[in-house]
């Protein structure tokens, strides 16, 4: 019965193919023994090569080395190449600042992948089995999780990690190593979060099978494999919703805020958490909160925003779109100067904005009709060439109120000091004609002799 | 603190608008006398009309009346309508034969809806706490539960019951109380699921948050909310793709195979489920092995089958559809008759099948060429008008053996019995010509004197 339940497991998850060399991961405890035994058992029907990697991890001193011996007695009897490493996994996490749990798993995984590269092998197969699941996802729930996390262990992680007694429970597993008289080292459990997990195997979830269900393992674990369903289902269009809404540079990820306001939020966080993936690698230090403000800037009106994230990772928001990236974009200490062109359009670039102007004749022109957000001088009262550049260090205007450094005007209409450098100037030889969006020098105004008219805006 | 919190949690999830008049639902325990309050509160500032509705469920005898007369004169305090109903709880459970839990649930949802009627209200408001959320997610997980049971309990349902404390804690409750002086019963609290809930409450949140998670009930509670954000996002694009693979029908809901089978299987068994929702009202009597019976239909090649659901539901597998419905159709009694006009397509409207024939001449018939799929008959050996339809009692055709009776071909063929009445025939007026797809009576079969040739199939 075991045995068909995992080539059942293994067929509906694809986990192993013909002709596998698969590495198994042997602690010597009856999760590992009982997944050993039934790949040597399948190794003649699929063809399989199959290989032990066991890690004396000298923690429990001789306990460690009775272990290692048993895994080579075994694996000399199912005639399996058998790898042993001992690392004093103490001293490493002392040597590494890790715990003892986290150091010892990471050096497990370094040791399988190490030694399934040195024969060659295809996958490394982990004894996880439904108990450890449920745990699991108990523990997570407990400690706080969502979609992703209550999925649980994956039957296959990275390609080549897979876990083919994960739907057995322990019980099973018991019984089959007493069947096949495998023996196994009961002591060596693995060390992952041994404490927690003992009180969660031992007094939570036997209180929960007492009080509330008989079937809790069971119940739990067809839980997490529904929500696997839905959870891949939602990854499957968060991938398409990527694609669509976002693009990568080498500077860091463009996520496209017309196309990003328009998709569900649960799509949303998504594809900045796939973004910041992208740029990261991973998502370790990022949080909800994160996420959170990241989205926050899809409706902020204040362009040309900056939010710092850990590890020395920034969203912006420009015009168009949130820019996620490493690059240190210093908003105060961006510099343009642009040729003012009458009649052409002039693209921006440090801000994304154009700037758009058309002469008029005056004659054809009637004050009544000035258009909302655009701005007039008097094209006469020019002295010189027409640029359009940023502020500039000692930079002035002539208001009503007489001559005015920019740096005090932008003061007093209360522009942050970090947007003050995205606001477009008008200068021409002799001074600031326009503070483009808010202020026109009054020498530069329209009166009854003007003849020609410069209409601007920006957009 | 709290009455803003509540205030966040209304806007947020669009629970109260001005003018709204509630009924709230007064037990007279502390979550729905806070609930009071608030909405007495909320009143002045929305405009709102507010209610209280209690029912004296006559189960704890002097401690439900003693609780009837605290409700009368807080409303009364707080120059609240009060509306009491005294009902013999336990009677009226043990005449319907309903436990005192579903039932005192059942009679309380009754008389709110009596009451909102009544006083021609807009909404229903339960006093539904953060605990009580907890709780519910807790015990749900642990009889078995999928991402719809995980949303626990909502903030709005049915469009007029609104909770608008639910993300507020017992604790922030109780010190409410206090603060305003509002004295409520302590034992009222409701009855649902009173023992279960006890002993979550008492005894395993309690070890959870010694052991695992200082804050469970948040944790718990923000992983609901999470949830609910990815199943709304999933409910979302169930309804567009329902509206995209199915019909509905008087007779019941047709969803087309060609769609439904290249969608996500998270969106497929939810599909079925919205059928059934729309032709019974509810999904109350369905399992999942009965979505996954119904699925399995879409890769049956055999069809034609009929799968029984419970209460007299049936789905049925169609050429291109899957028919979920309550009519019973008896594949067996179906009875078909078509005149079999030459050269034309002829639709089967009772098996779904289309009939095409066309007329060859000898001289350009190619025997080496004839079609899969195709059956011939030579059109001069037909007697009298030419007839398509489905078996009837007494049908032979003359094979090369000899003479055979349609049915013991049919039982010699092996096809199951409910399948018979879906192969057409074509008969003309002394015999069986053809069982389409199957045979050809061996006198009608194209010889060196064919002039003219039936070429036919179905499609």
């Amino acid at each position: 019965m075991l045995y068909e339940d995992v080539l059942e497991t293994v067929k509906k998850n694809n986990l192993i193919e013909e002709n596998d060399k698969i590495v198994v991961a042997l602690s010597g405890g009856p999760d590992s023994v009982c997944l050993l035994h039934v790949l040597y058992r399948m190794s003649k029907e699929m063809n399989l090569k199959v290989y032990a990697a066991h890690l004396n991890h000298q923690i429990r001193g001789l306990d460690a080395y009775v272990d290692s011996l048993y895994v080579m007695r075994i694996c000399e009897k199912l005639d399996i190449p058998c790898f042993i490493r001992a690392i004093d996994v103490p001293k490493f996490c002392d040597e590494n600042k890790m715990g003892l749990e986290d150091g010892a798993r990471m050096l497990r995984y370094d040791i399988f992948e190490e030694i399934r590269n040195r024969v060659g092998a295809d996958k490394v197969a982990i004894g996880h089995n439904q108990n450890d699941q449920a745990e699991t996802v108990l523990m997570r729930i407990m400690r706080g999780t969502g979609l992703q996390g209550l999925r649980g262990i994956e039957y296959k992680r990275d390609k080549n990690i897979i876990r083919p007694i994960l739907d057995i429970s322990r019980e099973e597993i018991e019984k089959y190593c007493e069947e096949y008289e495998l023996e196994p080292r009961i002591d060596s459990t693995n060390l992952e979060a041994i404490y927690s997990r003992n009180k969660i195997r031992l007094k939570l979830l036997p209180y929960m099978e007492e009080e509330f269900n008989d079937n809790i393992i069971e119940s739990i674990v067809r839980m997490s494999n529904n929500i696997k369903v839905d959870s891949d289902y939602i990854n499957s269009q968060v991938e398409i919703a990527f694609e669509e809404a976002s693009k990568s540079y080498e500077d860091g990820v463009y996520i496209f805020t017309d196309i990003l306001k328009n998709m569900h939020k649960a799509i949303q966080s998504r594809i900045v958490i796939e973004a910041i993936k992208k740029v990261m690698g991973n998502v370790n230090s990022i949080d909800k909160k994160h996420i959170r403000d990241v989205l926050k800037l899809i409706s902020d009106d204040k362009k040309s925003k900056k939010i710092n994230l850990p590890k020395g990772l920034f969203a912006y928001r420009f015009n168009d779109y949130i820019l996620i990236s490493k690059k240190k974009i210093d908003f105060e200490n961006i510099e343009f100067t642009y040729n003012l062109a009458l009649n052409e359009d002039i693209y921006i670039d440090e801000i994304d904005k154009t700037f758009k102007s058309k002469v008029i004749a005056a004659d054809e022109f009637d004050i009544d009709h000035m258009k909302e957000g655009y701005q007039y001088i008097d094209l006469g009262k020019i002295k010189g060439k027409l640029t359009l550049r940023n502020k500039r260090q000692g930079d002035k205007i002539r208001l009503q109120g007489g001559t005015k450094k920019i740096k005090e005007l932008f003061i007093g209409m209360k522009i942050p000091r970090e947007d003050r450098s995205l606001v477009p100037l008008i200068v021409d030889e002799s001074m600031v004609v326009s503070v483009c969006g808010y202020r026109i020098n009054a020498d530069y105004k329209i009166d009854d002799n003007t003849e020609k008219i410069l209409e601007f805006t920006l957009e």
